[in-house]
């Protein structure tokens, strides 16, 4: 942490109770100088800051802001996190994290924006990142494995995005193959997972994550209304995203690193825990062929089985599921 | 084609009877200063034009380059090949290739060299790429398929190398799994595929090879003479390196075409009959740990199945093999 990040972390443990200047420059180990210029700086992002005379500075409130700084503070992880580079506006985090990874960026980079000008989905197509109301990132990992493992990441963020919105909310998503998150069948959060690699392994996979979590539902594009949904709307209050972020990262790394270590099966289990999307009838639309049938379960490779009416098993890799 | 390459074009054909500068100027309907003009062009990249008083233009001889231009005369593809970018000198073909394809170089754009500083092959290995002496290239293809099916690539890309040197020399070089390239033995060829790819399906896949041509036995470091072999060296004799770059291109259309269409099986067929690994006693040190057994095939997915000694088959997706 900087000494402006742990100053930040101090008023945020004190809980509104003043913390004297003296007390931070002893504690830090710098001057009452450099502490005003932090808390200048702080103010500066959008914390409001208040001096008692006497007693010393109390945190009033803080920006709704997923900077650097805020995340840090709730951040619980080994190595994802450790690096975030923290855009006001942008226009992919998906598109500077791909450039970042080409030129080297380290193993947990995240890029995270509170608005995006050009987010994007699945096969291009566009997502809606309004400003200051969602989580809008994408984390780099390079794990040592070879590139048949790394569809899988899709999954394993799903499990690990659907774990950290439950523990905040109580509500518990549920996951439609391959990545939408949905509450009461409605959209709230896409992952887009994309890959560099060579034959013999993975260069660097890049996570997109994208998920309403402020926004009311008149913010959303009339077109969508009645398919998204926010988190706010689902649960009636403002969640407090970069604690959301923080939380993410932490399952993330939790269960990337169970999935390398020991393989799919247990990640698996997570994920068909809370799947809508097994035992359902679905028709998938495919590249070149549409398919109706009950999707009967995944393999250890990540591909949905799919059940076809004439009794014929086939296994999909990539399409798009509407449930029947 | 370029005028020049028209040009060059017809005084290949002739084979070293002239043409006239008037019946040039006809057929691409440009003046005969034009004409001139485009053939100081070719003289100064090497080709040695001879002016014969009241006949036209004879070609002497052709350097020994890969340029565009002489590719283009042997070119015999629909698509790969037709968008060549030529470099005398550079640092790595797949590096370049790699940031075109970024920046949304079309599908089939060939980036080739006469010498790499920093060429590099299968895990982050050095790759000598002498000067004037072989075929450093890499290609840039974007099939419409799923990601799963890219590492076979690197087997279709054997096959279509392997195929093409037959046809030139009449040697046909054997296939070490996964993408070497061995004539009695020693190695003359290696492949390194890389991979961009969503969840959903490949952004591109860039083919870099490298193979020993023209070398004699002294240009390569002591170190690998005993395992580095040429075609020069196997044939005796100097091999047109633009014609086997065209043949290269035109069986990778090929067999890419047919695998995308028609699934890896035909391909399987051709790669176990220039394999020099199935049936044979190999050891496969793997990034984790090394195995011991008979390689008994490869399956749709091109992975090696592997039959230890105590019976277990196992499915190796990446790893240096070694016949034992």
């Amino acid at each position: 942490m900087t000494n402006k990040e742990k100053i930040l972390s101090q008023l945020l443990v004190a809980k509104g109770e003043p913390i004297s200047g003296q007390k931070l420059a002893d504690e830090l180990s710098i001057s009452r100088t450099m502490i005003w210029k932090h808390l200048k700086a702080l103010e500066e992002e959008g914390y409001v800051i208040e001096a008692v005379k006497k007693k010393g500075y109390i945190l009033i409130s803080t920006p709704d802001i997923v900077s650097k700084e805020r995340i840090t503070t709730y951040l619980q992880t080994l190595q994802l996190g450790h690096n975030i580079l923290y855009y006001p506006v942008c226009d992919s985090t998906q598109n500077i994290a791909t450039e970042k990874a080409r030129n080297g960026a380290s193993h947990g980079t995240v890029i995270i924006t509170e608005q995006q000008s050009a987010g994007r989905g699945r096969l291009e197509r566009a997502w809606d990142s309004s400003a200051n109301k969602g989580i809008w990132m994408s984390v780099v990992i390079r794990p040592e494995i070879s590139p048949h493992m790394a569809p899988q990441f899709t999954l394993v963020s799903a499990v690990a995005i659907t774990k950290a919105i439950e523990e905040m909310t109580d509500i518990v998503p549920e996951i439609k193959w391959p990545n939408d998150l949905l509450i009461n069948g409605k959209k709230m959060t896409g992952i887009l997972t994309e890959l560099q690699a060579d034959m013999d392994r993975v260069q660097s996979i890049i996570i997109g994550i994208g998920v309403n979590v402020n926004q009311e539902l008149e913010s959303f594009d009339q077109s969508i209304q009645s398919i998204a949904t926010s988190l706010k709307i689902e649960t009636g209050h403002e969640i407090n995203r970069a604690a959301l972020v923080a939380k993410i990262l932490f399952y993330l790394e939790k269960y990337s690193t169970i999935y390398v270590e020991k393989g799919f099966e247990p990640i698996k289990l997570l994920w068909e825990s809370y799947s809508c999307t097994i035992g359902k009838r679905v028709r998938a639309t495919l590249l070149r062929e549409t398919l109706e049938g009950i999707a009967i379960g995944i393999t250890n490779d990540g591909v949905l089985q799919l059940r076809l009416d004439n009794g014929e098993i086939r296994g999909i890799y990539s399409a798009d599921i509407h449930l029947t």
